[in-house]
């Protein structure tokens, strides 16, 4: 596991006002889904299902894809390392920059391991590693491919496995999920998410969506119980009341354009465009860390440091959109820490 | 993952009146554990600490061992995992019958595997194996070894790690825990639980004590959050208010041991002493299968047919003792059946 990943607000009690480190929604978690899971606490006293068969089944019907297609798993990361471990000493080419977990997982699980980074994997349309794995949108960047174009690299690929991680999938404003090709592409393996949208990633909820072959050799590999009554409870929830408890993402992205915009005036740093709620900054001077600390010193603001990602350096910040007051103070405040670096 | 685990209540809504398939203490869950997490659902607005570092300081801090021994898991389940993932390839001695998850945790990590039943066990003092994976006392049958017992087969046995699975220590009326010889037995990996004494198992909360060598190598192969926000806050409030919530486990054990000596009267069945709140009962006719749909059909009574235990068959049941009026029941239930099997 690595340090330094997004949502690290636990490190700075009392300190944060605002936290555009974190991808999930600013929103916070629906009243009525937070009453509903505090009414359920007491289902915790038993077992949950071993393998949240009743949420797998609910999904599947939502999307009008089969329920042996799908595998509720403890977050994506759960997923991520179900997959590596499936193709265990195979070969993977990684998109970069991107999640960490990608890495972790092939490494921990010993592929071989090939990086490529988002301009040139753009050019290519031939892969010869087992796996390909990458964002879609992307996590931090925001680069994103339609469904047709995922389609294309399958069909083009028969003997490599794509496995498109889509946690953001409904926080863009670019439609671009696979989720219709799964049932004509063997091959692609797509690792979803509910708890960005509504609030809720300290649940861990995450699922696979792939052919109903790929999805039985992962359940015969994953553990039992690994996904909590609550989080099962809180799926189910969710999607009987969909369009109840969605937040206004339109709003949201919204305040993302606007805030890219915003920034984009201010000397010495550029914006990397994202159709996402989330978005690159690269500094011209100075450390992210250092602009990082700044934020959090003089404003109360936490930012992600971005250095860590492979691809990137310590020029590099993301920042998820907040509430307009807020984006206001911080495009403030990193004016001002651009004045103080020479 | 197997089939027929103990919990399988969410099977048979509505039906069950009492659950005596489950370990888990029947007291339900303590209310001021329930109404503080109720309180607490909010959390799952932010990630979880990657690694659930302050709980495993907390429960380090309350047995009076080093921080660096201790790793928190998504329930006993994981533990398993990752410690079958650590030794992948290697080779396994199983003492049987026992819970599913050495074997599958071990199989599906390509340990090469041996099965030793308990009177074999009792008797060997020397192990070839890479691992020897038991747990005391063992689910089902209560079978324990006090800690200087545990502690010699380290001694005597430097090249085996010993997996002993702690997860009923505190529920059993003989002291076996051998949590206070970690520190002199480097090749010693307890799992232990909080879950079974508290009744959360839904939550999903277990830990691991080894050498903070053998925790440092599983820290390095564990996938981040996979202990969700809502377990950490439970374990973190058991610990600080251990006394107040811990329930009546004398009581609970006294009514083990009447519902044993009154099922000893039973013509046609046999118990197998346990010092723990379950125990196993075999019957010399019918099978168990059977056995459990008539008292589910007849009474609302939920056992665990316990045939699938590797080393059992379908003579077998294994209950968990509840409250003294669903014991009679049981027993009364039991004595009918009986009574049907030619």
């Amino acid at each position: 596991m690595i340090n330094g990943h997004g949502n690290d607000i636990h490190l700075y009690e009392g300190q944060i006002v605002a936290d555009f480190s974190s991808n999930v929604v600013p929103y916070g978690m629906h009243p009525l889904l937070a009453n509903f899971l505090s009414s359920q606490i007491i289902i915790a006293r038993n077992y949950p299902e071993p393998d949240a068969v009743s949420l797998s089944k609910k999904i599947a019907n939502f999307y009008g894809i089969p329920k042996e297609s799908v595998v509720i798993t403890n977050g994506s990361a759960e997923a991520f390392y179900l997959v590596a471990h499936l193709f265990s000493g195979c070969s993977s080419t990684i998109v970069v920059p991107s999640f960490a977990e990608y890495e972790d997982a092939s490494r921990i699980h010993k592929h071989t391991q090939l990086f490529i980074d988002n301009v040139d994997f753009a050019k290519k349309s031939n892969f010869d590693t087992n796996l390909v794995w990458l964002g879609n949108p992307n996590n931090p960047d925001g680069r994103h491919f339609d469904a047709d174009y995922i389609e294309n690299l399958c069909k083009l690929n028969p003997n490599t496995y794509f496995v498109v991680d889509e946690a953001y999938t409904g926080l863009s404003s670019e439609d671009c999920s696979a989720i219709n090709k799964v049932s004509n592409c063997e091959n692609l393996i797509l690792i979803r998410s509910l708890t960005k949208v509504f609030a809720i990633p300290g649940l861990r909820l995450g699922y696979i969506v792939a052919s109903p072959t790929i999805c039985e050799k992962i359940k015969s590999l994953k553990m039992p119980w690994s996904v909590n009554s609550i989080a099962i409870a809180a799926g189910s929830f969710i999607i009987d009341n969909y369009n109840l408890l969605v937040p206004n993402i339109e709003e949201l992205l919204q305040l993302s354009r606007n805030l890219q915009r915003q920034l984009k005036t201010v000397e010495g740093i550029d914006v990397i465009d994202s159709p996402t709620n989330y978005f690159l900054v690269k500094s011209h001077k100075g450390k992210s860390s250092d602009l990082k600390s700044f934020l959090i010193s003089n404003y109360g603001l936490l930012v992600r440091d971005a250095s860590n990602f492979r691809g990137l350096n310590s020029s590099y910040i993301r920042i998820a959109a907040q509430q307009e007051s807020y984006n206001s103070i911080l495009v403030e405040g990193i004016k001002q820490w651009i004045t103080t670096q020479s």
